[in-house]
């Protein structure tokens, strides 16, 4: 009865705060708020969704919310992988896509000055116009927002050459758990002033506080790109590439890979033919936006390498419509997956000589489950997705498909590497951050976690648990 | 009497742990551990300096310290330029400098294990035999070592185009508090697993732990540098032809600025003429690395540029001992300045569309307090080093030395900038610190402390105070 009256309470003063279309209670449109693109992960009933539009609504309804012991799930548009912008029951989400201006674009210094709601594509046509590039790419980016980027570290296929999204970020203003306004970082290029507070609070996955704005580092607009596909009738030979390619020291734009799963899915999804023809185990895919001579040079080093290596089929082009339907076919292994049944994404990253080991597992694993398994992956830096397709509607498969994600996550650590490279831990991983992390590293983790959200006010029990 | 008991103890106990040739108590030698590099920071008398050659051993030597209250100041060569490896009255100066192995070189995954006393250019000089290339590059590193640069952050010519020490590091081992070891990070390239606790302890200056080994990402070799230097009658001129090389979107690696008292300096110390003789208010001196005709066409389009805007004198050149000799000028300031007097090397960085006006608020500032100053700095992230030249047996020097000092961190905040670029606050720029990240910045810092110190062990006083 207390907490039914607290409740009516705060959403009453929420109300007041944020205006009445601006705090979220009928069920249905609750329901849309609840998850993220997780299927495996636990969602909650969160007693409302709330859309602040300024910092200082979501510095009051931290204070409010607080006050009674409400939890708050910060989220973005809720493209997630790891269930992290999932509800949990009796929390408020707390979603930021009302706040989306584009406060700056500072073209003399390279940077912008943006709200968390801004959609990644949004800021990358922004700058676009004035010569300027915004590196991460996830794969949602014309729906993700920065904030969500921010706050899971988000890749993409840039990362090869350009990094995640911490090594775009040069600042940030986040709502903390007591409602005061922290400022991190700066303007400049360079700054060592204090610990980087930065870097803590970008892939906090909303357990640290609300990010309200960031200053982002943007680089000059890459010249257009040329494109090399490769297919190879093993994959150890595709990966065998990947390595020389690592070794000759080059860095291309794009690195992909596909196994023999994703081509045929793809091939038949798309009507086309990307390479050799059926039967072949994987497939690469490399850009160069070094551009003119430069760029064409250095996708013919790619081509002869694979060639080398014992590529099946090599071909590549400056044509920039043939690039951008070879990089369309790359990003439609998951749609074409997703006619075959519901796709679970997993998310490992592996040292770049392990990548062959890590897809023969994959279809090891998939042989053993029963369960189609196809593996795309960001080859340049080693991060993997294999995806699980299941059909959601059976208990069987469902707990088949969990079996394999599971599955895949250990033979990724078996193999020197980590059980995300950039979707996160969230509500589906906790068991695993701790078996990476070890019992110190997890001590570490609550220790910073209680400094800063003593009342476990910030997405509780996400990424780990408090005690 | 019972705190000499104490410490007699301790000195036993450190003794039996580390041998006695590893704790060293003669106040000459210890004497020689004091201080870093810079002149006006504080200094303690330490009670002993250890030179241990294991992480156990510093495990070991965190806990009886921790036992009894002795505070421990990590150190590596003592080339920093903030006093952050300064002794505290009482302390424990911890010296990382016997712990130089490079563990490991996997050349496949462009990767190195290193313990912290490893010197920077032994590293350099190790990666570079296998193709590689470790970027961070500051002026100290024939001498420093990869512990200070990861406690400092530390950073140099190549950061415009490879950024600094933390863009390098995938992960740490590191001796907390309690004396337990914390392993964060990765081996691969990319990872998002809990929080990046990396980050948070890369810049820490020795304030959250005792590191005890790193990974470090490698990138493949630069091709050999072409090289420009151009002189400008006008300081705004030179910081024109900055601006307009970030807008044009070229990223050579390495775009260093000098003033006129700079020029000067090096001119008489090295006799020779850099550029277009006497009366130049600027130097530019850039470097492309993309090797071959790429990097020559680059060097050249700056070069144009720089004529453009109305340079006195360009010159640019692919041979590698011009280009040296001209590398050498620029390195050569503060020798040169080194025999007028004792030189003050301040570090602000300021929006790179500032620079001029930092070097012309200097000159104003120099007449002000009748001190030379030189200005050099990276122009091209507007990392600024203001060297003020000043008799140290002088009160009124001194006193005035410390005025300018602090005049320049406040124009450089005036000017949209911080009071560090790459040198970090250590125990002299406390204020300056409290200044920058206002009192939500440092009672968010103050928490972190007292979360992973609690007991105030690492460092107290460097950075900012507990209370």
């Amino acid at each position: 009865m207390v907490k039914v009256t607290a409740h009516t309470a705060l959403l009453a003063e929420l109300r007041a705060v944020l205006g009445r279309g601006a705090v979220l209670t009928d069920p249905e449109v609750v329901e849309t708020y609840r998850r993220d693109m997780m299927p495996l992960a636990a969602a909650g009933v969160p007693l409302a969704v709330v859309l602040p539009t300024t910092a200082n609504q979501i510095q009051r309804v931290v204070r409010a919310a607080a006050a009674v012991g409400v939890p708050i799930v910060p989220r973005g548009a809720g493209s997630g992988l790891s269930g992290a912008a999932n509800a949990i029951d009796g929390c408020l989400i707390l979603s930021t896509t009302r706040m989306r201006s584009i406060l700056e674009i500072d073209t003399a210094n390279r940077l912008a000055v943006v709200e968390p709601g801004v959609v990644n594509l949004d800021l990358r046509e922004a700058v676009e116009k004035h010569g300027l590039f915004y590196p991460p790419d996830p794969s949602s980016y014309d729906w993700c927002t920065i904030g969500g980027n921010l706050a899971t570290n988000a890749g993409g296929l840039c990362c090869v050459k350009y990094g995640v999204t911490t090594d775009s970020v040069l600042g940030l203003e986040v709502v903390l758990a007591d409602g005061e306004l922290l400022r991190t970082g700066r303007r400049t290029v360079k700054g060592v002033a204090g610990y980087d507070l930065t870097k803590l609070f970008v892939g906090s996955e909303g357990t640290l506080g609300v990010i309200t704005k960031a200053t982002l580092a943007l680089r000059p607009l890459p010249q257009a790109p040329s494109t090399l596909v490769a297919t190879f009738a093993e994959t150890q030979t595709a990966a065998s590439a990947v390595s020389r390619i690592v070794r000759a020291g080059l860095v291309p734009s794009l690195l992909e890979i596909m196994d023999s799963v994703s081509i045929d899915a793809v091939e038949r999804h798309l009507n086309t033919e990307l390479g050799a023809g059926a039967g072949s185990a994987a497939l690469l895919l490399a850009q160069s936006d070094l551009g003119g001579d430069a760029g064409r040079a250095e996708i013919e080093t790619l081509e002869q390498l694979c060639i080398d290596v014992g590529a099946d089929f090599a071909y590549s082009t400056s044509d920039l419509a043939e690039g951008r339907l070879l990089l369309a076919a790359r990003r439609a292994v998951l749609p074409a997956l997703e006619l075959l049944g519901r796709g679970l994404t997993d998310d490992v990253c592996v040292p770049r000589t392990r990548i062959g080991d890590l897809i023969v597992g994959c279809a090891a694993i998939s042989q053993r489950v029963g369960l189609t398994i196809a593996v795309v992956g960001h080859a340049g830096d080693g991060n993997m997705h294999p995806t699980i397709v299941f059909d959601p509607d059976s208990p069987t498969e469902t707990s088949l498909a969990r079996e394999a994600f599971d599955e895949i996550l250990a033979l990724g650590i078996s193999l020197g590497g980590t059980v995300t490279g950039e979707h996160g831990i969230g509500k589906i991983k906790q068991n695993w951050l701790a078996k990476e992390i070890g019992p110190i590293g997890l001590r570490t983790h609550r220790a910073l976690k209680q400094a800063l959200d003593p009342m476990n006010l910030f997405n509780p029990g996400s990424m780990f648990t408090a005690e």
